[in-house]
């Protein structure tokens, strides 16, 4: 039996990581934190809500995001969107992405 | 432009988790520590041996990997192989990686 413990710390290092890139691919269409929190647990990369607004603001500080406040609604709220840069970026990590599944289809073969 | 840095953190975070991946996969035939650094790096997961080596001992203390001495060889070397717990794990973070990529492939399609 594998601890618990274990399995959850090697799941967490394999996804992380994936949130930058799934943020930058939905906030193509700006948007703001608790949207994009619903958003990513829809798609089935659940994260939390302490994990996701300190990274917005560390991606909108790197200039891969740029932010915006809306006044349309009740309150207001910040919509993030991804930048130039931050789009060059996304595609980036979908390109070594696809080389590493590239590389797991290898090794599943036994090769 | 993206400063260097940024972007190399962004694709380590994305990488990281996948030597545990890979190695548990490459090890279901034992080998020992330098043999796998060089068959991760031709499969495209190029990785320092001050990485893997502590990794190869944590993986075994967490019981994923076996290991034993040969010393059929001119030194003694220590050959790992994946345990059945290991395999075991490896499976789950194979369909980890799956889901994550249905996942991206959804948001490429910019739904």
């Amino acid at each position: 039996m594998i601890d618990d413990d274990v399995l959850s710390t090697h799941l967490q290092e394999l996804r992380r990581g994936t949130v930058v890139l799934a943020s930058l691919l939905l906030l193509r269409r700006p948007g703001y934190g608790y949207a994009l929190l619903e958003e990513l647990a829809r798609t089935g990369l659940a994260v939390d809500a302490n994990t996701l607004y300190p990274l917005l603001r560390r991606l909108e500080k790197q200039g891969l995001l740029t932010s915006e406040w809306s006044t349309d609604e009740p309150r207001p709220r910040k919509f993030y969107r991804t930048s130039v840069d931050g789009a060059a970026l996304a595609e980036t990590l979908r390109r070594e992405w696809a080389d590493l599944s590239t590389a797991f289809a290898t090794l599943e073969d036994g090769s």
